[in-house]
């Protein structure tokens, strides 16, 4: 079987230990799936009997209202990977840049092109500052952002991110911004009303994260090429998203106070965990998603967490990163103290 | 928005006349989901606050035990024709060699290559015969054959296909063969026991047909080769097949009795709808599965039907058939009945 890059993976814990580990390798929000979304799925069981609408027409209508933008507008896939799946395969970029360290998803998808690295850097706690449009040249035909950029949980600056985006236009490379976890952060602003100002702007959006359904498998892109969104659906399968996560997605997009409630509980949990975890001597770095990246001279951490039952990501295998880093979602209280516990832990059981 | 060229579009029915036809246009098992499908699908809507498996772990063992296979040789995906997409991608086949009529996924996925067509004669009922072999030349890459045929519901006689594998080996081509409806033929004879004999023969299947589930999107192949199915993992994203697509598919695996009773069952009203069809002096070519192909001088039919609220597959979009030529799904003596007396209102209304 090939190599997992990935957290969440709970599946090889119960193979190796059995049960149910206390999952922080993947950041989904720990106050689970709205009543709402849960009925839709429980209701649309029994509509799977029908071949999904390959043109996601209710999904759509639903996130055109909910982002004010053209339903047109809008592609849908069985979760954004697909959907970067096939961007890759409509736009072969020859040369795209890409983030260090960022989602292993974006490299992937690009096998075959060169792909260049604009290496974000620790001791500017991984920001990306303007030294980024230097790295945006002529010969570039993609750049890949994510905002809040994973693992670091670092947003980009809206004034920068709009300089980008011209620069970006400047040079005719297409610019793809991944906005997946963006619900999270407070105030954080969506590149979504530019679109009709950069053609060339793709934004990447999935509820996966913030309505606790990465089971369910729906994503999608915005842009304002709306021949871009044709050749997307020309370039896979017509049944890609099914009729449980078109279901899923319209009760999401009515669920917008849930996202903004569940912001508000996440920033005051990452406070607290930040705070616990620097006095623990741990190196944390600023992040303003629902997750953390921090550093340790301890290289088995994600091991020995993993003994206790807790799992965290091991971001070693992060381009950019080497051993040492680790990245902890952030969830509730309760989950918070059981990671800071085992590494109380692990502590004294080395002293 | 791109043309939609397959079957079981109910959306663009109730868009166009509000409301649910009846849907002969899409060969789903007319009695419906089992119930330990539904509840495991059901069951499964808590656990979407969880990634799906990557590796599909536990419908592979659930298909292995069902299939008398071990579970390396099984790559699931997200409906076959995910399976397709990533067969297509990993194999790159050069020139490939199609049945004509058939399913025009094939035909979809292998974009940039060069496709050749063996062509299936009316005259003969469409099946196919020896004369295959001399098209299965050795500058062939890839072989695609679906048995039954879609939309003829033939099958393929088991000593000929067993010497077009033979053949396909001899010259170093890959063999896909569709088996996702060979579940509703009574007798139908599966290679599975043929994958150590044929280490390049690829076996697709599907619960989504027998067990009413299109919805859900979960689909698989079969092979000796597990270098391609390694390869098959690594071509997409990792999380393609969903939490609940997983759960669906364990517990079809366990419904055997099921299909067959069904397939007994549709073996009934197969008889009877094409006695019924032939009476009425339609055209209807011998099939096994649970679909029809027949043919009528009106190039109109479908057209007519739809707005009697009856879905059928106009096949004049399938290379090798031409206007006139007609599928419908085979489900319950009621909906055999509706369609029945839909084409006796038409030809009263033309008399």
């Amino acid at each position: 079987m090939p190599e997992y890059v990935h957290g969440g993976d709970v599946y090889s814990y119960a193979a190796r230990f059995g049960g149910a580990p206390v999952d922080l390798s993947a950041n989904i929000n720990p106050y689970g799936i709205p009543e709402s979304v849960k009925q839709a799925m429980h209701d649309a069981v029994e509509t799977c009997t029908q071949y999904p609408d390959p043109f996601c027409r209710a999904p759509r209508q639903a996130i055109a209202q909910a982002e004010s933008i053209a339903p047109d507008r809008i592609y849908c896939g069985s979760g954004a990977a697909d959907v970067l799946d096939r961007l890759a395969a409509v736009l072969r970029p020859k040369t795209a840049l890409l983030l260090a360290p960022t989602f292993a998803e974006y490299e992937r998808t690009l096998a075959g092109a060169e792909v260049r690295f604009h290496t974000l850097r620790a001791d500017e706690d991984f920001a990306v500052t303007g030294w980024i449009l230097d790295d945006i040249t002529p010969d570039l035909d993609a750049v890949y952002l994510c905002n809040p950029n994973n693992p670091t949980g670092r947003t980009i600056d809206p004034v920068l991110l709009r300089e980008i985006a011209a620069r970006c236009a400047e040079v005719g490379a297409r610019l793809i911004v991944d906005e997946c976890f963006l619900d999270f952060v407070s105030g954080g602003e969506t590149l979504v009303s530019y679109l009709d100002t950069f053609p060339s702007l793709v934004l990447l959006r999935a509820y996966t994260k913030m309505y606790a359904v990465p089971g369910v498998r729906f994503g999608w892109c915005m842009t304002a090429d709306t021949e871009l969104i044709e050749a997307l659906y020309r370039v896979g399968q017509p049944w890609n998203v099914s009729v449980i996560a078109q279901a899923c997605a319209v009760a999401c997009a009515g669920e917008r106070d849930y996202a903004a409630q569940t912001a508000q509980r996440i920033a005051d949990e990452r406070v607290y965990l930040t705070e616990s975890l620097t006095a623990r001597g741990l190196t944390v770095f600023s992040g303003e998603a629902n997750f953390l990246l921090f550093h340790t001279p301890d290289t088995d951490l994600q091991d020995k967490l993993t003994r206790r039952g807790i799992l965290v990501r091991d971001c070693s295998n992060y381009r950019g990163l080497t051993r040492g880093y680790y990245r902890t979602a952030v969830k509730t209280r309760k989950e918070s103290e059981m990671l800071l516990a085992a590494l109380d832990e692990i502590r004294k059981g080395e002293a």
